[in-house]
């Protein structure tokens, strides 16, 4: 197969991306790490972490291996599958282990230096964390750009010519995405359960009961808690992001394949275009990150515009660019299909302004809940929910009219939905995702610097750098929050469209496994055709996917069940490991003489011992919960049951998600609005009120929400997978 | 049209229905009320009851003079509707009010003399509380057959001869069911948002601050708590369960005249069928009623046994009953029917049972709450919201096993999934749900006894009748909670299953708008044909319902996303206005000296007041979006649109609904463990922290929860009386 000379620019993308990955690491080992102190306690962090994670890595190469066996069993045993999708699998997981992994590396290694940065300055202390935080960006998009290169040339040198070679290459790689899905779920599921036990146990026996502040040195969960933020925080987001990252890509590219498989030439343009805007993305992104410069002296004011100035920078060149790829590219209708970039990144900025709006103690809805603090933690928990619930409307709404616009100027507003428009139209959403996620390397460096800013101002308060440094890295974390809104909204946005790309390529894998056991459909006609040539409302009334279908509705009611299910899972299992952890604490205050008084060191290994092990046992069930489910529903309800599945999981899940990452941020926001001095500030009766709804918000935001967007895929991903099993069986 | 002499039965039951719920209702007037301090609490609660349903229906009859006279535009200016919907959405409101304010009378009238035979013994309280119960039970039921009895009897004498009628008549009958979902849904949300702003303040100050017990006559909230009970937990859940009732046997009546449209007089048969069902229900609840019985001096085990036999084999009996009355009927398939309605019932006693497993504190589940009281009231909030997530999957899997089966009864057991098949299949889905209610007449007598009992306790506080009685009461409260679970069960399963018809509804609703506009669609062959001609499938096709339409797709994520937004802002009403009645209950200690010496007597008048003007004023907009919702959908995004929304509303609303009144329940029962001594008992560190979960759920389970039922069907009623408005615009 003859790959386009512009291909190469996503090799060549993903080389530059990591060489700077590289080359910022270096810089950040160069910065001083700071007194002794300092690299003491960074040293039990990073061995923690570490320690964590080699754990963690452990049980996923199980599952991992467990799962390889049984999918070269279907695609050499029972010929269900390609012979490419163990390996695909393995390659995802690897990867998307192999990005937490690095961004976790640096994180660790960056904390102490930031804070001994901050020691001088706020600008120094920036440059640390931002840099730190890039990193991690612009690893995870280079080894995502690179997985894609890699496969896309091995695989084309193995199918030639005709139209299905490029829809089976294409679909055959979202098998990597399952690996990248599966080993992001354990990841945030396990981090997630890790952090948020350590943070729970610690603020409500330092905070609430000993009246001590966070990352106090006498707190004994103190150490678990700044791990728990690398291995939750850093490494979770890290596979999480490469997972969305290359989900994007290669739905999009599968659909490119199909929409175009009649057009000649055009199907190869439609499959590498995604790879293509992601690769300019990458350029736009590092550039974005140049932007990002501090003078010495620069107030909080500067910094922000600063980081404004790089990340809005590079969202903005991105739409210009996109435009000018499609163009030159010469796919058709390109103008159309720039629009759908546009009314993607549109949508992003719109979420994302959302979630600043109802989680920014700036604005009323998070002022509201501290002020329900006056009258105590339950309506501090109930105005939480009332605000998390509430604020699903705009995000929500927003993706609907994304969806309906990226779809319509994809498919040059064809409102008939012919089988063809609708093919089309389903590619302008994926490729509308992909705009999104693009500009990853530089959204991703402004989230991931937030919790190395947090870690630093635990270093700063265990080592006692005084309050001065401590406010500083409080400032550049808060600085944080803000600017991550725009790559939260990304994040979400994206997630819901590929997602529904995946939908679509559910469809053409079940095609494709039919074909391979030579089975047929009758199509609108009555005619029976081969299952490759079926049009979507072909497939969709030959397998009765309608929505009076019993199958597609009990699909539905389980799939939007599963989104809760997985959430309950998750919350009693930090709810169970943080309860661990507050009778630990405790133990240790009541034996441990002097503790309080700061004259006896706690035992701040036992903490992180029940945090590796509360994450490592409890993560296991719900994240192959996850993988189950699609694979029963298959067997016992088909095609339609499985589609009804993932519609109901979709929207059921979407809505879920961002209801408990704006509730939990709200309730983080409304505690900091107190502790700055409102509603009676520190230490006040509002203060333990709103202690409790940020303790709750905790795993709603850093646990069972996060989760979720993985959740939604990786279901999508198992169905695609096993989609040989379902053909065989219903 | 001639009307089979077995319809007679209908009227007959409802007419001895209404009779004996007289009867009970003199009965229960006829007991002593107690001495004059009793009367006189009693009367407070009576007249605080009495002016908010004035206050209450006043606000509701603008809403429903304003949607009246918009019908009645649309059916004689626009010819877009049937002459009779604008009378027959009356009549549904004005009786779904009506029975709301029958179960209120009769509970403020029942409350004093429960208490005053409670003095004596236990049997006497619950001879009273269950009687007055069942005059609640038995006016829903014979309301709901009157105004069935009477609208058929009307209508049949306007359409004649052909398969058309029946299809019009009964699908306007469905528009008094969209009457009572609006006045359901506002006695809901207005009840609901007045008795938790009252039950959460009284609990906040009261209870938290003050360490004063529930109900004590120190407490200013105490009065508006009572007073709330009655709006709330009676007039609110009157109204509710008229609508299921109604709602389930219309539902089913529309889909038996379209699926049995070609199969001469079995089309009447099918018609009848759910409506005699209902009133064989009617004998069997009386007669079940009958068996509820206590001797002199029963035990607590006795009272629960004899209230379990009574709904037990009431529900055996309605099985038994169902295969005779099709049987005699002569419809066809009478056996798969008869299992549907088995297979509907089987589920309902299901769901009871795992609602009670995870909510009831003899269970682990809500045990562990108990036990996260020890670690504060963050993990007994994180363990509630996990239990109540988790507990979403045994009703879910349940109802999908139970949509299954009842389907597949019903059709002869055809997976083919033919037209035919589809539309029979959705009538056994139908029946299924009406076997549910049909013993309404007694599942509703023990769930209306609970809060009956629960007044009588607070009448018992206030008089000061010391701890014997208030131990009875509290005891009678226990048991109805206990034997109502099965009755919950059975509501939550019908209203899924109901609203599951409802959408068969909606798409002949279409076809009769499309009809009535001399509108053709395109049939699967690509012929066209009138629209009355298409089956499920070629609509489907026609309209494009299917699950790759962005459309489809955009409607079930706004449809998942108004449950959340429905219940955030029900939640938001009850914090805001329990804010202000804290505020007001603080103020009261604080400046009216000697309240809590008991020396002065509180202005329970104030806090009556706040929660009065709280629930006028809240309930409006969440109302008015439940019906604008699907109205601004059908116009956007057309019939597809509306499809998906209604899917996505009744996936996500449904798993939403489990999850909070489980959660609350498991909370409320969770702090009542610890009462009861365990985990350090009555005023220790851990029963604080329950009280905060307890507080939560209150309108976890008692304001949003139960208005997600009534919403999701309300959305799919507006739905179809807004068909002729779609089909005209889009």
């Amino acid at each position: 197969m003859i790959i386009p000379s512009a291909f190469w620019l996503v090799p060549i993308a993903s080389v530059v991306a990591l060489s700077m990955a590289f080359y910022f690491f270096r810089t950040m080992m160069a910065a001083d790490e700071g007194t002794p102190r300092m690299r003491e306690i960074a040293g039990y962090v990073r061995s923690g972490a570490m320690s964590y994670l080699k754990q963690q890595y452990k049980v996923v190469t199980i599952v991992f291996v467990v799962l390889a066996i049984l999918f070269a069993f279907m695609a050499y045993g029972l010929q269900w599958q390609n012979p490419w999708v163990p390996f695909a699998f393995i390659t995802g997981g690897f990867f998307s282990g192999l990005a937490g992994f690095f961004g976790m590396k640096t994180a660790t290694y960056a904390s102490a230096r930031t804070a001994n940065a901050a020691r001088k300055s706020l600008d120094g202390g920036l440059k640390i964390a931002f840099r730190s935080g890039a990193v991690m960006g612009l690893t995870v998009v280079g080894l995502g750009l690179l997985d894609i290169a890699i496969w896309f040339l091995i695989l084309s040198n193995f199918y030639e010519g005709d139209r299905m070679a490029l829809i089976t290459i294409t679909t055959t790689m979202l098998t990597f995405g399952m690996g990248a899905s599966t080993q992001a779920l354990f990841a945030r599921v396990g981090g997630g359960i890790y952090t948020k036990a350590a943070d729970v146990g610690a603020d409500i026996v330092g905070k609430v009961e000993a009246d001590i502040p966070e990352d106090d040195p006498r707190n004994p969960a103190t150490i678990a808690d700044n791990v728990g933020d690398n291995v939750g925080d850093v490494a979770g987001m890290g596979a999480d992001l490469y997972e969305s990252y290359c989900g994007s890509i290669l739905s999009t590219a599968a659909l490119g394949a199909t929409a175009f498989a009649m057009s000649g030439d055009m199907q190869m343009k439609a499959v590498i275009a995604p790879m293509l805007i992601a690769a300019v993305g990458v350029f736009l992104s590092i550039f974005g990150i140049y932007l990002v410069r501090t003078k010495e002296g620069a107030t909080m004011r500067d910094l922000l515009r600063s980081l404004a100035v790089g990340t809005n920078i590079s969202a903005v060149l991105i739409a210009v660019a996109t435009f000018a790829i499609l163009y030159f590219l010469g796919i058709d209708n390109w103008l159309g299909l720039s629009f759908s970039v546009i009314s993607g990144l549109a949508a992003g900025v719109i979420i994302g302004q959302a979630t600043e709006y109802y989680t920014s103690h700036s604005y009323k809805p998070t002022q509201k809940i501290s002020e329900a603090g006056l009258t105590g933690s339950a309506t501090v928990i109930i105005k939480g929910i009332g605000t998390g619930m509430i604020s699903t409307c705009i995000p929500v709404v927003t993706i609907g009219v994304a969806i309906m616009l990226s779809y319509l100027c994809a498919n040059g507003f064809d409102m008939e939905m012919s089988a063809e428009a609708l093919s089309h139209g389903l590619y302008g959403i994926g490729i509308a995702a992909v705009g999104m996620l693009s500009t990853l390397g530089i959204t991703l460096a402004t989230d991931a610097y937030g919790p190395i800013a947090d870690n630093a101002g635990g270093n700063a308060e265990m080592s006692e750098l005084g309050e001065e440094v401590r406010h500083r890295t409080d400032a550049l974390d808060a600085l944080g929050n803000t600017t991550a809104a725009t790559g939260k909204g990304f994040a979400i946005g994206s997630a819901a469209l590929t997602a529904l790309a995946l939908l679509a390529s559910y469809i053409e894998e079940i095609k494709i496994a039919m074909e391979r056991t030579g089975m047929t459909l009758t199509n609108l006609k009555g005619e029976v055709i081969a299952a490759a040539d079926a049009t979507i409302p072909d497939f969709m009334n030959y397998f009765q996917v309608n929505l009076m279908n019993p199958r597609v509705l009990v699909g539905a009611f389980i799939g939007a069940m599963a989104a809760f299910l997985f959430c309950g899972l998750t919350m009693e299992a930090v709810g169970r490991a943080a309860q661990k952890m507050v009778e630990e604490v405790r133990r240790q205050f009541r034996e441990i003489k002097g503790i309080l008084e700061g004259k006896a060191t706690p035992d701040y290994g036992s903490c992180v011992a029940i945090s590796t092990r509360a994450a490592q046992h409890e993560m296991i069930f719900p994240s192959l919960l996850a993988i189950a489910i699609p694979i029963i529903v298959g067997l016992v309800l088909g095609v339609a049951g499985v589609l009804g599945l993932l519609v109901g999981g979709l929207a059921g899940g979407f809505t879920l998600a961002v209801f408990m990452a704006n509730a939990g941020g709200a309730w983080d926001n409304a505690k900091k609005m107190v502790e700055e001095g409102n509603f009676g500030g520190k230490g006040s009766f509002a203060h333990k009120a709103t202690i409790v709804g940020d303790t709750v918000g905790d795993p709603f935001k850093d646990t069972s929400g996060p989760s979720l967007n993985i959740l939604i895929k990786l279901m999508s991903m198992v169905s695609i997978v096993m989609a040989g099993l379902t053909v065989a069986f219903s």
